[in-house]
């Protein structure tokens, strides 16, 4: 047995213990989960902060009725994507001006794959054929809009093909499906001895993991803020450049937020310094005056912490599982897992509707992944063992086959 | 003395009659308007309806908070896009189908003007040179990125400029700056004649001037929705593509919004049908909550009654401003105006700080323009007949002579 196994704990009673010593206990008391629910789906969208509904109600019912046009100076509407882009680059370990808030993760990894394949003098764009699909369609995009040669790369032996190419890879730092965490060092080592790019995709990784992408190398990423950082639905994302390549890098989409001096309307476009630049168009202020104060739930967060935990609640999730007979599809080693768990049943839609319906929610990805999601500032221990005793009370009673839990409907 | 200026208001008591006898007169009372302020910026940014400020509330507290990730389909998150692009389309005279609801107008001019040269199979991608700035830098932008050619238009021959070339233009069919309204027919016939396409920004256009784009022929637009639309500070924009071309066009980014059957994760991508294939990552649903709610104020108005109000409008801030002798740099012709008049003055940035300082809200564009925004929905005739007192007395008496009213601060 483990040193690992020693301290998982095999009762409600071992998890209530754990809850107690949790560093992180204090943190739920800023989320607003609403009663009878057991949310494991924060990989997917994360819950409201007590903090963003206060001042997504501040934002439109003080800045925009009572202040309308003088608030983008007044209440620092202008201001907002580098305000909460400086707290987001202390989650993923760069330095504030390095990351901006803008668009959609889909947008900016297109802005950044491309200015990436300019600044390398190169038209490869590559992404494994695992990859998150939307990454993989960017790519193609890319390619079938005439800026680039797509190079598929299977997953078994990826970062040698990476290396051997010369160009740029669209590639997840956590998988969407399994949770499984890329080797950031293996990679961005690779990168550096090819003079090849990598665009970390964030999306899954970011608000867990303590990523210190500084410190590893990394040059370029993207990711999404609705997720593990609890923005909202459909927040706007973020770009990270880092500052001495990010002055050599010009995006494509050359809007007027990311232009110096936006309001001189002159002839010619000069673009802000660092991370600013991949801005483009005007920002969704209520969605990310929600997005800045759902960063607060961090303030004073260990990002060591957070991985912990979320290493141990997989971990929890996992015993429960397997002892359920279910096979894990998620790597069993919580080094290199994210903040979800996943594992497969065949009827694993199903599973997840008979689960909703006794106000358990993780979600489901096809063909067969249940996916439950361990956000470490909101999840305790006992909402894991709980959730994992219903999970086994759906399956020894068949609880999923009804044919209303079987019919498909959109899904997230 | 023309038709037009018998009817021109001389004093307050004629503005007076002229509101009461407004068939829009009842449409004032959906905005959650301030006290104390005459708001003539709305061509800038839009006030709250009360309609918005409670949609957002039940977004945020009802929908994010409680139904969390139901909420895609439980409150319809995910139809929101066509919904509120199907409102719009009927704002631009145009199908249903055709508009859907996404990114930026700096995001939606390049996706569409790209997606157009290819479909032309041309280089050419054309602005003219008094275009606004950013149309200007996102055509600049699509040639720098190796997409195409820039070829920058002078405005007095732009239009047989545009027929001897074969390409795509950006062009607002409001300028920015004077509030001149482009002669879509005259453009379209060019464009027709020659095969080239026009992607039209219609930005200080829509929720004012009677667009009916499907009669005209236009093709593809792209337009923000939160000037006249009110739809909330940097409320997402929408895209117009009629149908016959959308199912030919491809957008350069390919994200999974833009999807058919986006939670299969195939390995392929088929593009949606109509508008909905230029959608590109998860929308803000906060932000475009609001906007879908905003557009209720729309409900039952005849875009032929907010043209003819805002010309109206816009003639009697000419009279009383030339009265002052001040010049206009809008045409005085009205149905060549959209809804925003302006008018020059050497320190036209100090007046404008003067008179926000007494609750007048115009803007300023550099280097001299004072812009009035007449919003037919809101601006009452003695909104700007009052507004027209106080500036004459800030004219006047030189209230704009003061030293905090010339520090330039970032203005918008």
């Amino acid at each position: 047995m483990t040193q690992k196994h020693v301290q998982a704990p095999r009762t409600r009673q071992d998890c209530e213990a754990l809850d107690r010593a949790d560093p992180l206990a204090g943190m739920r008391a800023r989320f607003a989960l609403p009663d009878g629910v057991i949310y494991l789906d924060g990989h997917s969208l994360g819950p409201a902060t007590h903090g963003a509904l206060e001042r997504l109600a501040r934002a439109a019912g003080e800045e925009w009725r009572r202040g309308l046009i003088r608030s983008w100076n007044d209440a620092g509407w202008f201001d907002l994507p580098a305000r909460a882009g400086a707290r987001l680059a202390r989650l993923v370990g760069v330095a504030p001006g390095e990351v901006t808030v803008t668009d959609s993760v889909s947008v900016n990894l297109f802005k950044l794959a491309v200015a990436g394949l300019r600044v390398l003098g190169s038209r490869t764009v590559m992404v494994q054929s695992d990859e998150f699909p939307t990454d993989q369609s960017i790519a193609a995009g890319i390619a079938d809009a005439g800026l680039g040669e797509l190079k598929r790369l299977e997953p078994k032996d990826a970062l040698a093909a990476f290396g051997a190419y010369r160009g740029v890879i669209i590639r997840s730092a956590v998988n969407y499906r399994t949770g499984e965490a890329a080797d950031i060092d293996a990679w961005e080592q690779m990168a550096h001895q090819s003079g090849n790019l990598i665009v970390w995709d964030l999306s899954h990784a970011t608000g867990v993991l303590d990523l210190r992408l500084g410190q590893r190398g990394a040059k370029l990423a993207a990711g999404c803020s609705y997720k593990f950082l609890n923005g909202g639905p459909g927040a706007p994302a973020f770009v990270y450049a880092r500052a001495d390549i990010a002055q050599q890098l010009q995006s494509p989409i050359l809007g007027w937020f990311g232009q110096k001096d936006q309001f001189d309307f002159g002839a010619s476009y000069e673009a802000k310094d660092g991370a600013a630049r991949f801005a483009t168009g005007t920002p969704p202020v209520l969605s990310l005056s929600a997005l800045d104060a759902a960063l607060d739930a961090f303030d004073g967060v260990d990002l060591a912490q957070t991985s912990a935990k979320a290493r141990a609640l997989g971990d929890l999730v996992i015993m429960r599982t397997e002892a359920m007979g279910l096979k894990t599809i998620s790597p069993g080693e919580a080094a290199r897992r994210g903040g979800h768990v996943s594992v497969r049943h065949e009827h694993g839609y199903a599973v997840v509707q008979a689960l909703i319906a006794r106000g358990i929610i993780p979600d489901f990805r096809a063909p067969d992944a249940i996916r439950f999601g361990v956000a470490p500032l909101y999840v305790r221990h006992v909402d894991v063992w709980d959730a994992m005793d219903t999970l086994s009370d759906v399956l020894a009673t068949r609880a999923w086959d009804r044919p209303d839990f079987h019919a498909r409907a959109a899904v997230t």
